[in-house]
């Protein structure tokens, strides 16, 4: 029997970097017994992403920070819409570069993660956020 | 009862820059009336892509055109590729930063979008162009 | 009658660069004869990535490299996780400004492809690599 739910995480940020919630992900399918179908994720925000990334090493987490930070740095002149900080444009810029958008197939109640994916949120403003995912299951 | 739709939206681009078309997609749902189900758009080129984005400030559009341009510069020597001219290539390239495929939710006949959300066609060509986005609906 | 399939695509990689295989992706729609729907592409690694984009030139697809290459360098000093080596992070990187996810309806049979789109995987480590992309068709 086909059938959809609609689901919304509340992922509490306190400044830039990543924070993984694979596992709201994983509790939200098993409380539901979805077994085959489709998950979408989307994230109602234009400055944090959705990441699926390395979910063993804090280094990589580190690493892509540092890179991200000198890649659309804080402050730079090039921008004009400043209105809400020297982190504000970075963040729709570091957005853009990444996405809000997920689709991941649900196969066995089990999503078709590989092994060292994991599901992150990345924050891109310096102060604390309360950032909403939407999440969506269609299928059996 | 679980059914799907297609629909095809024609954009005309008068040179680079964000195109919202928020609107054009609302109305494709109210016009058929889906209620809840999964919106995918997909643009079928390679040159532009789909941006969800900020819908309010005109400067945050000229910051990301003024980022880019900066990032991947026309005529850069680094390219090979330049048989349609200068900005050729480097279109490719924001592409490809960028995304040509959106999932978006729909619930209670809404796009699951955050209040700030638009969604976008980001022409990134110097000429204009007219630019089709197919559109799918499944759900109820 | 709705119905959804699950496959998955074991795709071998020499070192960098693009590797198409939108025709493995249509001999599977053909096969299960599948005609209106939605199919996923979920690629399984954190070091690689999956792009639609031109399928003609070759020197598109060397720039991309160059491009890439130039903007997220092997041994960069900003980085600390080079435990797999002096392309690890950077792939990392590659893989986050580009995309593991696709989403692309489905209609009489025929993906809704551009003319010139093609589906790539994008390897992003040096060394050979066996890569899986999870496939989900979701439909009539």
């Amino acid at each position: 029997m086909f059938r959809q739910s609609f689901h919304e995480l509340a992922i509490s940020t306190r400044g830039r970097g990543l924070y993984e919630f694979t596992r709201e992900v994983e509790k939200w399918i098993e409380q539901n017994q979805f077994r085959d179908g489709l998950l979408t994720l989307h994230l109602q925000h234009t400055s944090a992403s959705l990441l699926i990334q390395e979910n063993a090493s804090p280094d990589v987490r580190r690493d892509f920070e540092a890179f991200f930070a000198r890649l659309v740095p804080d402050g730079d002149p090039i921008f004009e819409h400043t209105i809400e900080g020297d982190d504000d444009m970075p963040a729709h810029v570091r957005t853009a570069l990444t996405t809000v958008n997920l689709s991941i197939p649900v196969h066995n109640g089990e999503m078709a993660l590989g092994t060292w994916q994991g599901i992150f949120l990345w924050e891109h403003r310096v102060h604390s956020h309360s950032r909403r995912v939407a999440l969506h299951f269609m299928g059996e």
